[in-house]
C-alpha cells in the first residue's frame, strides 16, 4: 500500500522542489497550471475553471500523510483503510478492535471521534514570489538571503490568518522559482464512519503490497466535524456507480509527498549508497524486533500491528527504489539526459555564467554531508525515533526554546503557522502503551548504537552509561510524559518550566537536542543551502531548453495527474487492468484462507450476495506517488470512479522517475465499494447517502 | 539454541587463538592441560588419566559446527536436533517432512543416510612446536615467518596422514604459543536414528531461543558406520538415568567454536562499531527476505525453515553480543584489565622490550583495516554469500587455482588436509531448491550493493549492469551446478576446464574471485599478520603476569568445563536451576498450543504417560560457547546426565567475558530424554541401547 513514507516536514519543504519534464501520461500538476494541450490533443478534453475549482475544493489533505475526498455534502469523506488506520487503531481497545472487525456507524450518534486528526482542504492560491524575494539581492550569501525569505515568508502567513481565518502556508514550488501562498481550511474534529476489516483492507498483506493483481477493499469513511455538526461541504465529488473502463480517461486528484525526479546522478547514488542503507537497515531491524514482539500475546500483537504494517510498507517500498537504483541500465538514462543539459549549458556564455557549475557544486556538497549524515538520521528521522514519550519530549525542549525566539528566526516545525499542528500532536489523547513503548526505545537505543558506534556522542548519551534494556526501563519507569496535562503544562511553561523539570525523558531530549541541533544545522547549512542553489540552476536551465511543459516535483501539495485504464505486460504473462470478486475468493481459497490471505467471517458467509465478475481492483497509468493514498481517481465527468491505494512494484520508481511501460497506480473500483457496502455490510444509509439518493 | 555462529575457517583458525586467565567456573580447558588444583580444592575431584581418554574418545566433533558424544559400542551418537537439523532437513521432502513429523528408525535397515556429513573423533595429540617454528628467527618478517610455518605445518600433517591414516590438523593454541597436531577418526557414513518433531525440539522458537527457563526436547540420535555396518565404539558414555541434582559438579566435553576473550578494548570496539553491525544488518535483511518468501506456500516455508533458524538464531545471539559491548560497564572492566596489562609491561625494561607496544600496534592495524573490511564480509564470509550455488562455483574456480599450488602455499581450505571435507561439501548430493537459491541470490545481490554502495567494482561485477532480479534470473538459469557429476567433472578437469567453462555461475566466480582474493589478501596480510604477532606478546605477558591458570581461546578444539547446576536470580525473580515437563503443558496451555508454543499430536495425545514431575531442562554454571551445542554433560562418574543445547541471553557475553552471576549452559535432563523416548515415541529398542540393557 502506498503509504506516505513519513520524512519530517523539513525534508518534504526543503528536498523536493524541483521541477520536471514532462514525458506520456506523466506529470503531477498544479491546478492552477494543467497541461491543457496535452489533455486536447490526447483526449479531446478541456478542464473548465468551474471543473478545476470544484475538483481543488473537494480534494482534502489527511495530517500529515494521505489523501481523501468529500463525497456528500454533510463533510462524508473517503479515503484509504491504511491512511485511517491509525486512527482506527488508536479508537480500538482489546474488547473492541476495530482494526480486526471493522466498523460501521449507522446513525451520527455512533461516530466516533478520531484523536489526533486534522485535515485541510485548499481554499485558494496566491503567487507571492515578488513579496518572498523583495530584498533579496544576488550580494546577500545563500543563508542570508534564506533568512530574508523565511521572515517574509512568517510575516505574509501571519498576515494572511488574520485577514482570512484560514490556515496559511507558503510553498516553494519549483525549487524556489516560485513561491505560493496556500490558505487552507482545516478540520479538527473528525469522526469515524465505516471500516472494514483490516483483513480485507490489506488482503494478502505484506506479502501482496505493492504487488497487482490484487483484491483490497482499502478504504475508509470519515466525517469532517464542525462546531459539533456535520460539515456542510458544498463542494464534493459525485459517484459513478458503473465505474470505469478499460482505456477510459481517469483523473487523480491528490498530495503527491515527495518526487526526485530532477535529481543529479550524483545525488541519486548518495540516496542509493547512503540514504537509502540506512533507512533499510532501520526498518529491518525494527521489522524483526516487532515480529518477535507480537508474539507475546494477543494484545501485544493488537498494539503493534499499527508500527508493523508501516515499517513493512517503508521497507518494501525503499527496497524497491533501491533495487531501481542499483539498476545500471536505469541510471545511465539519467547521466545521458544530465549530460544534454551539461551541454546545454555550456554551450551558451550568458547560460553558463547563470547556470553553470550547478552539478559539481552539488556533487561538493554532498561529499561534505556524507560523514555526519548517519548523526543527522538517526537524530533527526522519523524512522529512527526513540519512540513517542522521546518525541514528545524533544518536541517540548525545542519548542520552549524556539517560541522565545522570532517567528521567523525559528526552525521551521516551530514557526506561527506550523504551532496548530504540532499543538494538535503534542497533546493528542491517542493511547501509550508501555510495553510497545519500551520495545520502540530500547531498539532504538541499539540501534543508535549499531549505526553510530559506541564512541559516538549520541550513543553516549543516549545510554548514559548503562545497557540499552536497563535504560530504557529507567527513562520509562519515571516518565510523566503520558498525561496530556504534564505536557500542556511544561508547553505553556515555555523555557523555564523545561529547565526546572526532572523527568528522565525531558532530562534525555535536554542532553540530546544541542546534538540533534548541530546535525541539523550542519546538514541544512552546508547541504541544504548549496542545494537549493544548486537546483534552483537547474530548473532555470530546464525552463529554458525544455519551455513550459514542466510540472514542480511533489512537495505533499495538490496536485492533478492524468491517464487511463489500462493493464500491462510482465516478461511471463499479461496483467490485465482489472481484477473482480471471484479472483478474490480463488486467491482466498488457494492460500487455504490463511493469514494473510483469510477471508473476514462476513465476506466467507456473503459470497453468494455478491455478482462474482463486478471489478475490485484496477490499474491506471496516473503519475502518483506515496501521499496520493486516498486520492479520488475520477472521470471527466468529476464522479468517482474509484479511490487510489498503491503503485504496483515498478511503480516504485517514480519516486525519480516516470515509466508508464509496466508501472501503474492501483486503485479500489467504485462498483466494488458499494457493492461491498450494500451486500457484505448492510450499509444502505451510507450508500444512499453516497449516491445522493 | 547455541548454533555455531558459522565463521570461515579462515577466522576460526586465525583469529581466536588467545589465552585467558581463569576466574570463577571460567574455562575451556584443554583436556591435557585440566586445572587440576582448583577441581581439586573446589570438588575433590582428580581426573584420572584413563578418565581422560576415555571422554575424549567418547567426544564427536559434528561437520563445521556442533558437538555430539558416543552413548553406545555400536556407534550410536547423540547430538543437538539443531545441530542434526540440516540433515534431517535434507533427508525430507514434501511427502516426508520429518522436520515436522519427527523420524525414529526401529531397526537398523530404516536409518537413512545423511548427505554431505561428517564426524571427527580426536585419537591423539602431540605437541609440533618445535618443528613448526623450525627456521623461524626473529630476522624473519611476519609473512615470510608465517609461510615458513604453513610450510611446516602442512609437511607434518602429509607425514602424519601416510603414517596413521587418521585425519591430521595442525591446531594453534596460546595464539601461537603452541602448535598441537591433532590425529582424528573420521566418519562420513551418518545415518539418522532418532529425531523428535521440530515443535517440542524447539518448543518457543526464536522467542523462546537463549532465554530461560525452557522446555526444548533439543536431541537426535545418529548412529556412525563404517563399511556399511555401525561403527564399533569401545569409547562411549554411560548413561545417568537418575539425572543431576542441583549443586551437582558438572562437566561439559565439546567443540566451542571460537571466544574473543582476551580481545584488546579496541579490537571489542571494532567488533562492536563495525563488524557485528555488518553481521547483523546482513542477517536483518534476510529474516526479513525469508519471512516475507515463506509465505508463499507451505512447500516454501518447509524448505526455507532452516535457513530461516540459522539467521533467527545468529540475529539474536549477535544483538545480546551487541547490547553487552554497548555496555559501558562492561568495557570499563575490559579497559581496566588491559590498562593493568600495558602497566605491567611497562614496569620493566626486559618485559617492554619483549611485549610492548602491542596495543597500539593492534589498534593501528584495525584502523587500516576499517575502510575495505565490509568488501572482505561481503565476499568472503558465508553469512554473506550469494547462495549455495555461487558457493560451490567459487570454491570450484578456487580450487582449480590453489590445487597447481604447492600444498604450503594455498588459502588454508585447499591444504591438502582440508581437500577431504572440501569434497565432501562440493560434491554432497544435498537437495537445491530452486526458488531459494533464488532468494539467496537476488537479495544477496541488493545486500552487496546496499552495504558497498553502487559503484563498488564488487557490485558492478555481480550485477554486471542488470537489475538484481533479472541478473539472478539470469544466473540460475543457465547453471548446470546442481547437478553433481558436472561439479565432478570440473572439479577434477582444474584450471583448463574452469577456464572453458561458460556456465553463467562459474562465470560469475571467475570475474569475482579476483576481488574475493584481493580483499582476503589485504586483510590477512594487513590485519592478521599484526594480529597473530600483537596477541602472541599479549599473551605471553598474561602467561609472565597470572603463571599458568590460563586456557587458550576457544578454537572448534576439544575443551573440557566444569562447573556446577545452579539457577541464578534476575531483578525480579529467582530463576530455579530446572524445569519439568509439567511446566512444558503449563506454557503451551497458556500459549492457546499456537506456534512456537504448538505441542506436537503426540506430545499431546500421551500427557498422561508422563510424570510430570520429572525435570526436562536444567541450567548449569559451565563456561560455553557456539559450538558446544550437541555436548554431553556428564558426572564425575563419566555418566550423561544431559546435553546441552543452549546458553542463556546473560550468557551471550561469554564470548568475550565469563560471568557466572546469571549467565549458565541450558541442557536437556537424562531423564526427560528416556522419559519421552519409552513414553512418547515407543523406541524401547533405543532406549534399551543407550541403558545398555
Amino acid at each position: 500500500m502506498m503509504r506516505l513514507r513519513r520524512i519530517p516536514l523539513t525534508q518534504i519543504i526543503c528536498m523536493g522542489l524541483l521541477v520536471a519534464v514532462a514525458r506520456a501520461d506523466e506529470g503531477m500538476w498544479l491546478l492552477d497550471r494543467l497541461p491543457e494541450a496535452e489533455l486536447r490533443e490526447k483526449f479531446g478534453f478541456e478542464p473548465r475553471p468551474d471543473w478545476i475549482e470544484h475538483v481543488r475544493r473537494s480534494c482534502v489533505r489527511v495530517g500529515a500523510g494521505g489523501s481523501a475526498s468529500f463525497v456528500s455534502a454533510n463533510g462524508l469523506l473517503m479515503t484509504n483503510h491504511h491512511v485511517a488506520s491509525d486512527m482506527i487503531a488508536d479508537l480500538s481497545n482489546e474488547a473492541n478492535d476495530y482494526m480486526k472487525s471493522g466498523f460501521y456507524a449507522r446513525t451520527l450518534a455512533e461516530e466516533l471521534k478520531c484523536p489526533q486528526t486534522e485535515l485541510s482542504v485548499l481554499m485558494s492560491t496566491e503567487d507571492v514570489t515578488a513579496r518572498v524575494n523583495s530584498g533579496v539581492t544576488p550580494e546577500l550569501s545563500a543563508a542570508d538571503a534564506q533568512a530574508l525569505r523565511r521572515k517574509a515568508m512568517a510575516e505574509i502567513e501571519k498576515e494572511a490568518r488574520t485577514r482570512t481565518g484560514l490556515t496559511p502556508e507558503v510553498v516553494e514550488l519549483y525549487h524556489g522559482a516560485r513561491y505560493h501562498l496556500y490558505l487552507s481550511k482545516r478540520y479538527t474534529d473528525v469522526r469515524l464512519v465505516f471500516a472494514p476489516e483490516a483483513g480485507i483492507a490489506f488482503f494478502g498483506g505484506d506479502l501482496d503490497n505493492f504487488e497487482y493483481p490484487r483484491y483490497n477493499l482499502d478504504v475508509t469513511f470519515l466525517r469532517a466535524y464542525e462546531d459539533g455538526k456535520p460539515a456542510r461541504t458544498e463542494h464534493y465529488l459525485k459517484w459513478s456507480a458503473a465505474g470505469p473502463k478499460e482505456g477510459e480517461l481517469t483523473f487523480i486528484a491528490g498530495h503527491p509527498a515527495r518526487t526526485q525526479r530532477l535529481y543529479t546522478v550524483e545525488h541519486l547514488e548518495f540516496l542509493r549508497d547512503v540514504h537509502i542503507p540506512l533507512v533499510l537497515s532501520a526498518y529491518n531491524q525494527r521489522e524483526v524486533a516487532l515480529l518477535q514482539f507480537m508474539g507475546r500475546s494477543p494484545e501485544i500483537k493488537r498494539i503493534a500491528t499499527e508500527d508493523l504494517l508501516g515499517i513493512q510498507n517503508g521497507r518494501k517500498a525503499y527496497g524497491g527504489i533501491l533495487e531501481g537504483l542499483l539498476d545500471e541500465q536505469l541510471l545511465a538514462q539519467k547521466r545521458k539526459a544530465q549530460q544534454e543539459l551539461i551541454d546545454f549549458i555550456n554551450a551558451d556564455p550568458r547560460r553558463k555564467a547563470a547556470y553553470g557549475g550547478a552539478h559539481r557544486m552539488l556533487a561538493e556538497a554532498i561529499d561534505r554531508c556524507r560523514p555526519d549524515y548517519p548523526a543527522y538520521m538517526m537524530t533527526t528521522n522519523r524512522r529512527t525515533s526513540l519512540g513517542r514519550l522521546y518525541g514528545v519530549a524533544l518536541k517540548l525542549v525545542q519548542a520552549a526554546a524556539e517560541r522565545a525566539r522570532p517567528d521567523g528566526e525559528r526552525l521551521d516545525e516551530y514557526r506561527d503557522a506550523s504551532l496548530p499542528s504540532l499543538e494538535l500532536d503534542l497533546f493528542s489523547e491517542a493511547p501509550i502503551h508501555d510495553a510497545l513503548e519500551e520495545l520502540r526505545l530500547s531498539d532504538g537505543l541499539v540501534r543508535l548504537g549499531r549505526v553510530l558506534g559506541g564512541s559516538h556522542p549520541v550513543v553516549k548519551t543516549a545510554l548514559a552509561g548503562r545497557d540499552a534494556r536497563s535504560r530504557a526501563a529507567e527513562l520509562l519507569t519515571g516518565c510523566t510524559l503520558k498525561d496530556v496535562a504534564v505536557r500542556r503544562k511544561l508547553y505553556e511553561g515555555g523555557s523555564s518550566a523545561i529547565a526546572e523539570c526532572d523527568d528522565p525523558m525531558i532530562r534525555l531530549a535536554r542532553e540530546l537536542d544541542p546534538l540533534v541541533r548541530k546535525y541539523r544545522a550542519k546538514y541544512e547549512d552546508e547541504f541544504e543551502g548549496v542545494e537549493k542553489e544548486a537546483y534552483g540552476r537547474i530548473a532555470a536551465a530546464l525552463f529554458e531548453l525544455h519551455g513550459d511543459r514542466v510540472y514542480p516535483d511533489a512537495t505533499f501539495t495538490l496536485r492533478l495527474s492524468y491517464g487511463t485504464v489500462a493493464g500491462y505486460d510482465e516478461p511471463d504473462r499479461a496483467v490485465p487492468a482489472m481484477t473482480t470478486y471471484r479472483g478474490l475468493y480463488k486467491l482466498a481459497a488457494q492460500r487455504d484462507n490463511q493469514p494473510p490471505y483469510e477471508l473476514p467471517a462476513r465476506w466467507r458467509e456473503r459470497k453468494d450476495k455478491l455478482d462474482l465478475n463486478v471489478p475490485f481492483n484496477f490499474v491506471c497509468t496516473n503519475d502518483i506517488i506515496g501521499g496520493n493514498s486516498g486520492s479520488p481517481i475520477f472521470n471527466r465527468d468529476g464522479e468517482i470512479v474509484g479511490i487510489v491505494f498503491d503503485g504496483n512494484i515498478h511503480g516504485l520508481v517514480w519516486d525519480f522517475q516516470f515509466d508508464m511501460k509496466r508501472a501503474r497506480a492501483v486503485g479500489v473500483h467504485s462498483r466494488a465499494i458499494i457493492d461491498a457496502l450494500e451486500k457484505i455490510y448492510d450499509a444502505s444509509p451510507l450508500v444512499a447517502e453516497i449516491l445522493g439518493r
